[in-house]
This record gives structure tokens, C-alpha cells and sequence, in this order.
């Protein structure tokens, strides 16, 4: 890795790099009549800070003992949104603590409810950096929309969310293997039982932080996936490519079905032609000689069947920059998949997501058969040398705009 | 409406009556792998009961104002699921409170939660009764299954809610036009953000005093719907047939479209045939002359697509005893609904379910063309007989087993 810092943009300067809201129309294929309305929003100046107590504050985690989403920071940040009081009440950093919910909270039936993750890194320098908020911002308040849940302007939510990580920067790890997890939800807490719109919601962030999201073994022996076209993740006509709870509730029994059979995640099919969508949480990229005989990385297309991840969103930025090999948005099937495989033309498959950054596909099960993936029988596979782009970009090997480093 | 109660069962006799988890073939369509296990459950036998200080007593609405939802009784039930203590908790009676939940509860994230809707009615012989709670159980623990959720001994929460509703008997209200609306919930409420099985749980009650779903002039001049192809409720391999609040987040902001046209629910399609499969929450029901030139009552079948309804089950029920026209659970098409309509062969269109009984349909809007519908139009409308059957056996006008007395 490059260990040269190349340049340092101010704090300001990349704020003004940054236009949350404006970036939708290629990213998120936002329906038309949705429109978020920056001037409804809270305010970063009226945030309020109420540290923890001495005693409040909770002993760090083993690096090691991390795991994914255990552990939690001493603060959190909270801003409520009721109707009846204008909208968006002031932001407040709080000690950490137990939500307290109505029994008819709107939440816990209806699953009024959508999330973001994003991570905060610690470079080489010390610098804390947050990797492409904005986007994250900009999926925030589509699902919020989606919902039924109020919007609010991304750019003051990053700063909030700045403001948090600053005050709880003990917590972001110092090994390049974890990093800080951001946790921003929103949930619908009216306290009746009509499915309806929800007046009042609550907005909240929570850090926690993490090791990888596989367990050491299973990157490098490669990820397994389960493939049953019984199951179906997103449909058309429905919410799949926005970050709802209401996606993740129905992929639980399945996952545990892949699980007792000694796999790891889901591989997400759809349709009569068992196009491949997502794996497990992960957006999925194939690397392969294609008819032409010419190499290419292959991704499914935003079509509303897929989360529009961010990972997805970079890895595509880079590659086509890079210019090496051919990059597509395009439907890929299981028959595709067979047959390349029987040719020895698949060369990699891999997941790609904020949890897992880029993670590795050695084998699937589909139909009682078992694929093995030659994913990672390559010297130099292009799903290493992409993660240790997006890496050097995160812990700040490298200047990169993507990397926006909290003050 | 016969006033005359004709026999008296005793509470013991109907329990006998009762088997929960024994129906599920025919009505639930569970799939073979998921079993109840009914000896892993909480007991009715070791109940606690903490009631409400007398200033903790709330005041009772006017009936007039009940609308659905907004008021809760003095106290509310719980149990708590912890794996690693052993499973389930014992039930607990508490004044009414809010919930205290980790920030992190995966309910609130991945929408680990389902629930089901019951009533309680205030009979013309002054007790209360309940409407097949045996359904709601079974259905309760189907929904468990599919969300990783633990299960338990249906006739167990029976006997619970019946203790729960004992206490606040004064809140079911004494008007026929009302009911207590019984809204069991179980979230899952691990503290971590893997997207995973939730090993701690908690099931809760609480009851609602409630007039009717819709207001009095909407069913006087009956149910207007928007039916738009471009949305999905529900689709093969998914979970549209479980009470999961993840099947109802994604509806509303299509409810929110069909508010701002000034219609009331959704009817929700499924397929190119453009299928009806449910209106708002409630199933659908067809009445006309058949091909054959005979009256029939239509329903979709249990395809996976749509709630197995507890009122839709009594309706088929009902109407094959009275073996006055052919009753059938198959696949209607919007194409269908326009051909009957102009051959003035549709007679009735109605939705049912535990909120809305049995709801005229008098309108739909499909692909910008206005249907208007002659379900009122008629002296003796199949769905008005219905509503009073149903009405006769919830309010104790006869005995009947599927009304179920608290004691």
C-alpha cells in the first residue's frame, strides 16, 4: 500500500464537495412524484450534547471479541419528529440508553422502520474518516420516503453524526481489520393501530464497533452460499432497493435454512430464469471471460430488485476508471453461472457491502448441487486488489473525496 | 335478530371444544418442516398479576369517539423469551406501560415482528365472548415460525388474554356498533445488529376499545378502492400469508397515493392476469351470476399471496351450510371483474376481516377508469346477511361455538 498521504483536503472544503440530494436520479432511480424537501429539516446548530457520567461509561471490547454489532459506544444521537409540533424537534447527543415505546408504536407492527450502516475508519495518520455519507444521506431519505417517514436535509445529519463519532472517538478501533459501525435508523412511533402514515418517529444513531462481518476462516476459505428458487428476497412492484426493515424479517428463515446446512448465507434468485440478485445482505459482482472472450465484471442492474449499494455504487466508479476490462450493469442468471462454469470461464464471484466491504464466493448450492467457485484459486483476483483500493481509500492510505474525515 | 340465547355452553365445555395447532393443514398451508413444539411454552398457571393503582386508572372514551385503535385499557399483558434462560418466561398481568427496548433490538431494524387482531364482544346477556381465538393462536405461532420467532401452547395465551380481558371488562363497551380489539404482538428484541434469529423475544397484549374501521357514512355508501397494477403486496416465495408487520410497512405509501385520490384502500394485484388478492387488510370476497348462469361467492385461495383470514374462513364456512349458491376459493382477474360488471352479472364485491367485519365495495379505480359497483344496490345483499350471522354469533344472539365467553 501507498504509505504517502498525497494531499489534505480541509474539513470545509470537502463539505463543499459534497451534494447529498442532487445525486439521485443515476443512484436510487427515485420515483418521480418523491421529493425530499431540504428546508424541513433539523438544524446541526441547535444540536445539544448531554455527556455520560464518569461511571456511565462502559470498558472497551477486545479487538478481537469484536464481532458484528455486540458492543455499542457511550453516546448515542436522537432527534424526534412529531407532526402536531411543527416536525423535526433538535438533535441531542445523549449517554446510551434503552429507547422507551409506546405498546402501539407504529414500529412494532407495521415495521415503520428503515436503516443506513456506514463506517468510520481510523487512518494511518489518526484521522477518523467516514466513507461517502452523502450516499448513504441520499438512501436515508429515499426509504424514508418509501415509509412514510419524515426527510431531513443528509448534510446536517452527517454533521450530527460527526459530532457523536468525535465525542466517542476512543471507540474507533486502532487495528485496520475493525472500524467504527454507524447505525442511523428511523422508526414510525405514533402510538395507535391504524396502518397509516406515521405523525410522529424518532431518528437515531447508535456506533458500534466491529470486526469483519465473516470470521477469518471464512474469507479466506471463501463465502457459501445457499441458492433456493423457492425464496424470493424483492419483486417488482415492491421495496427491495430501499433499506426497510421490512426486507430483513422475511430472509431470516431462510438464512437459518442455510445455516443448518452448514452454509453461510442466501443467495437471492428471482424469476423463472433465476436471475441472481443479492447474497445474503451483499450486492454480488461476477468476473468472467465473456462470449467475446474478453474479460468483464458483471453486476445485476438497479431495477428495483436490488439495494442500491454504496460498496456496489464504488467498485463500479473504480473499475470503469481503471479501464482494465469490460464493466456491465446487467441480469445474470444461474444458467449463465453453470455454463461458464462448465467452460472455466467463471473466474470470480464475490459480495460487496458496507458490512463485508468485499468478500470472496467459493461455493454454492443450488438445485441438491454443489458449484464450486474458483474465486479464489487466482494469484492476483481483481476482488483483492478492489479491496485494497476501497481499504487504502478508507483508512486514508490515499487522499480520496470518498474518504471524509471527522474533525 | 333472534333474541332468544338457545343453549348455554360452559367455559370448561368450549375449552374441550378448542384444539389450537391441530388445524393447520387445511387452514394455514404450513409447510412441512415447521412444527409447534407445545410443550416449550409459558403457562397460564403461573400468571402474575400486578394491577393498577387507582390514579393509574385511565377515564373511558365516549363510544362516539373510539374510532380504531387510539385508546388502550388499564392493563396489558407480557411474557419475555430468553434462550439462554431457558426459554419462556412467566406471563405477566401490568398496569399498562410503555416499553423499555435496547436501541439495537432487532425488531427495530429488521422488523422481527408479527402480531394478530382479535375481539372481544359484550354479548345481549351482558358477557363478553371472544370470536375463535383458537385461529388467531395457530395463525400467531405460523407467523413465529417464519421469523425465527419461538412458538408456544395456543390455549396457554388463550387463557391469559381471557384473565387479561376479565380485568378490564369495563372497558368493552356496551354498544353493538363497538367492540375491545385484542391485539397480541411478539418482537424480537436481541440487542445486536447481525441479521440473524432473535434469542430473546417478547410477547405482549394489549386491548383497544374500538368502533368501526371505517366510519359510518363509508359504509353506508361503502369502500372506495385504488387498484394499481405497479404495486405488490405479496408474491410466491415470500411471507404475504403470515401476520409479519413486514407485509404492511411496504403498503403504506401506496395507501398514502389512494388517500390523496380520495379513495379509501388499496385493492392490491398480483401477476400479468392482474389477480385480486386482498383490499387494504381485509380479504376479498366476489358475489355474481357465474357463466353458468348460477350465483357464486368467489374468494382467492390460500396461494401463499394472501392472510389466511379468520373472518374469510367463517364466511366460506357459512356460506357452504346454507348451500344456497356455489362457493368457491379461486382466482378472480380484474378482467373478470370488468366482464361481470358489463354483463351486469357482478353482484356484490366485500371485504372482510376482524377489524371491518364484512365491508361493502361500491368502487374501484383501475388504470385511470372509474368502476362503480351495485354491491348496495340490492334489497338483501348476501354481505348484509353475513355481517348479521357473524353479528349474531360475536354478540350472543345464539350460541355458537366459535364465540368463545370469558368467565
Amino acid at each position: 500500500m501507498v504509505h504517502l498521504r498525497r494531499k489534505i483536503l480541509s474539513f470545509s472544503g470537502l463539505l463543499n464537495q459534497l451534494q447529498p440530494n442532487v445525486r439521485w436520479s443515476s443512484f436510487l432511480k427515485i420515483r418521480d412524484k418523491e421529493t425530499v424537501q431540504p428546508d424541513r429539516t433539523f438544524k446541526y446548530s441547535d444540536l445539544s450534547v448531554r455527556l455520560a457520567a464518569p461511571h456511565q461509561l462502559q470498558p472497551k471490547p477486545n479487538v478481537s471479541e469484536l464481532g458484528f454489532g455486540k458492543y455499542f459506544t457511550d453516546h448515542m444521537l436522537k432527534v424526534f419528529y412529531y407532526e402536531a409540533l411543527g416536525g423535526w424537534q433538535i438533535p441531542e447527543i445523549t449517554p446510551f440508553e434503552n429507547l422507551v415505546l409506546h405498546p402501539a408504536a407504529k414500529v412494532l407492527h407495521y415495521a415503520v422502520e428503515l436503516f443506513e450502516g456506514m463506517k468510520a475508519y481510523r487512518g494511518i495518520d489518526g484521522k477518523i474518516r467516514v466513507f461517502r455519507p452523502e450516499m448513504n444521506m441520499d438512501r436515508m431519505n429515499a426509504s424514508a420516503l418509501r415509509s412514510g417517514l419524515p426527510t431531513f436535509n443528509g448534510m446536517e445529519l452527517i454533521k450530527c453524526i460527526n459530532r457523536l463519532i468525535s465525542i466517542d472517538q476512543e471507540w474507533v478501533p486502532h487495528l485496520e481489520a475493525s472500524s467504527l459501525y454507524i447505525r442511523p435508523t428511523l422508526i414510525g412511533i405514533d402510538p395507535t393501530l391504524g396502518v397509516a402514515t406515521s405523525d410522529s418517529a424518532m431518528l437515531y444513531v447508535i456506533l458500534s464497533p466491529v470486526g469483519s462481518y465473516f470470521k477469518h476462516h471464512e474469507m479466506n476459505q471463501g463465502v457459501s452460499l445457499l441458492a433456493d428458487p423457492r425464496y424470493t428476497r424483492a419483486w417488482p412492484g415492491g421495496c427491495g432497493d430501499r433499506k426497510m426493515g421490512s426486507n430483513y424479517a422475511p430472509t431470516i428463515h431462510v438464512q437459518k435454512e442455510a445455516t443448518e446446512k452448514g452454509l453461510q448465507q442466501v443467495l437471492w434468485l428471482y424469476g423463472e430464469d433465476r436471475q441472481l440478485t443479492e447474497a445474503g445482505t451483499m450486492n454480488i459482482f461476477l468476473f468472467c471471460i465473456n462470449d467475446q472472450g474478453d474479460k468483464e465484471l458483471i453486476t445485476p442492474p438497479l431495477n428495483g430488485l436490488i439495494l442500491p449499494g454504496i460498496t456496489r455504487n464504488s467498485i463500479l466508479t473504480l473499475a470503469k476508471e481503471w479501464n482494465q476490462f469490460k464493466v456491465s450493469e446487467r441480469k445474470i442468471t444461474m444458467a449463465e453461472v453453470c455454463q461458464l462454469l462448465s467452460e472455466n470461464r467463471l473466474l470470480e464471484l464475490f459480495g460487496a457491502g458496507t458490512a463485508c466491504i468485499v468478500s470472496p464466493i467459493s461455493f454454492i448450492e443450488y438445485m441438491d448441487q454443489s458449484f464450486y467457485l474458483p474465486t479464489l484459486d487466482h494469484t492476483e483476483p481483481i476482488f483483492r486488489t478492489l479491496l485494497k483500493h476501497l481499504k487504502e481509500i478508507q483508512y486514508g492510505y490515499v487522499d480520496h473525496p470518498w474518504a471524509f474525515p471527522i474533525e
